[in-house]
């Protein structure tokens, strides 16, 4: 039997290439080698943003969008809304009264994001209880795998410990999720930080081709290269770090050795990125234009995706009441 | 329009005569001139029993034959159970988004029990959240009125802070639920104690006549009141606390003279109190017996009254998404 994955994203809305090279592209990968549930993750938008609710369903529908037109696939996954599937919040409840307040106060990311957002209040009983709602979440499914990057394995492991004690405490229901684990770097923005929807600094998924062309055009490349006649250096040029992601071996051998010894320019450089990328892009983005040109297409794959994973979790609900003797 | 009233009881089983007084004894009486909802709150059982499940289902059916023996009628209150009613949980996970955990940490009663209990573990995170469980019970229903004694009046507090709150950061859905305040005095047990089953000093509301007798045999009374010839003093009398509620004023106004001046000794006092409270709970204790006599009964009562709920309560969540726009 094929091990069952479970993953979600808060919808923040449409995409950028950061996220698909970073989450997106490893999903769609999956979805022929497991049984996948991926959903969005609406409730956990909640816990950081509830005073700012009012784009949440746009946000949804583009997220959603991206995911579909850029490959993954609603026949072959459980393609889902959270918030549509009541047993997400059932199942937070009962694991609630067995989780204990110190897990989750000794969460590094809780106490990491109440030392540095200001912006945001996060002293909520929600936000302290978000690796309670992850575990249901991910356990809800019986999930067997979880794809997760270094930096979230704590709470994977908080999850891990929710099930283990439920099982203890009322018959082995739940199997403990492993994480498979994918390190991918994180994508430079346009100003050289971290490519965040935040910064302003994104390209995204959904953007045109002249978006795209305008936007490297700005980008920073090797600030010490100020001149044309100036060597570069491609292991500090920002543009770089998607020169590697869209240009082919042969293409990348041609320019590095060009940008050190000065034989090409940025200006030309970026011209190669710009091609390469958009002609990557191009067949996912004509995709997503037809799709967002149905009204209902987006609305239908939730609705029936929540249907299919509620048929499931319900099944998994029955037994946990069972074993609750609720 | 009437007001609507929402109010819930733990599952503890059996009810002794100290939660009919106390408790349902009010419900009954509030059902003729408010809409009512009363439930079974199984999820709050889990608050604090969560290591013991095993005599939920039952404690629920016994607890559901008193209501409805002694007078709950299901064709004029809403009876039902919380967990059969899903918008319970979701609301509270909704509500969790915007409840500060410094109005949880600050409950008075969950400082004292953390203090004072310490046979079971409450260090939960479900523990700590109970009144934004409690929150959700209430104005789920948009109830505008809550029985409540002195001392929930601040779990009451923070339910109408907050729907203040939602109110305030997604408009005005919820009414501010006030307090129906209700002053029963607690009932003493067999032993002089407060009337509680973990002290084993009760008298059930389903107990036999016989049962019944052989307790108030041997109940405390005026404990200076050693031999028959001494005189005794009924507003130190344990047994007395009985005589007060099941004995009619002229009854009462023959045995208090009666006994300061030794002219009636206890066991006879205790006679005409066991008569007294036999004749009083007969017709409520025999009705108990047919209705459970129909294995069916309370599970046909709480399906329909927990469909009922779901009908209403499904309402004003579909209000609560349109709020939240989620």
């Amino acid at each position: 039997m094929k091990q069952r994955v479970v993953s979600g994203m808060r919808p923040t809305g449409k995409l950028h290439v950061g996220h698909y090279h970073g989450v997106l592209e490893n999903w769609i990968k999956l979805q022929d080698e497991y049984e996948c549930f991926f959903f969005v993750a609406d409730w956990h938008s909640l816990t950081t943003e509830y005073a700012d609710t009012a784009s949440i369903r746009n946000n949804i529908s583009e997220m959603v969008l991206d995911w579909v037109a850029f490959g993954l696939d609603p026949e072959k996954s459980v393609v889902f809304r959270q918030s549509l599937v009541p047993h997400h919040s059932e199942l937070n409840l009962i694991l609630s009264m067995i989780t204990p307040v110190s897990w989750l106060e000794r969460n590094p990311t809780y106490k990491e994001m109440l030392d540095n957002i200001e912006a945001r209040d996060l002293s909520t009983f929600g936000f302290l209880g978000y690796p309670v709602l992850m575990a249901a979440d991910i356990i809800l499914y019986k999930a067997t795998r979880v794809p997760v990057g270094h930096d979230q394995l704590p709470h994977l492991e908080i999850t891990r410990e929710i099930a283990r004690r439920f099982n203890h405490l009322y018959g082995p229901v739940f199997p403990e999720p492993e994480a498979l684990l994918t390190e991918t770097p994180k994508l430079l923005g346009l100003d050289g930080r971290k490519m965040s929807k935040s910064y302003g600094n994104s390209i995204y998924l959904s953007d045109s081709a002249e978006e795209t062309e305008r936007k490297i055009k700005g980008m920073v490349t090797d600030p010490a290269r100020i001149r044309r006649s100036d060597a570069g250096d491609p292991d500090v040029c920002v543009a770089f770090n998607l020169h590697r992601i869209y240009l082919p071996q042969e293409t990348l051998d041609e320019i590095v050795p060009a940008c050190r010894n000065a034989s090409i320019g940025c200006v030309d450089c970026k011209k190669i990125l710009t091609a390469g990328m958009n002609e990557r892009l191009a067949p996912f983005r004509a995709q997503r234009q037809e799709l967002a040109a149905k009204p209902e297409f987006i609305g239908d794959v939730l609705s029936l995706g929540s249907r299919q994973a509620s048929g499931i979790s319900d099944t998994v609900m029955v037994e946990v009441r069972e074993a609750l003797t609720i």
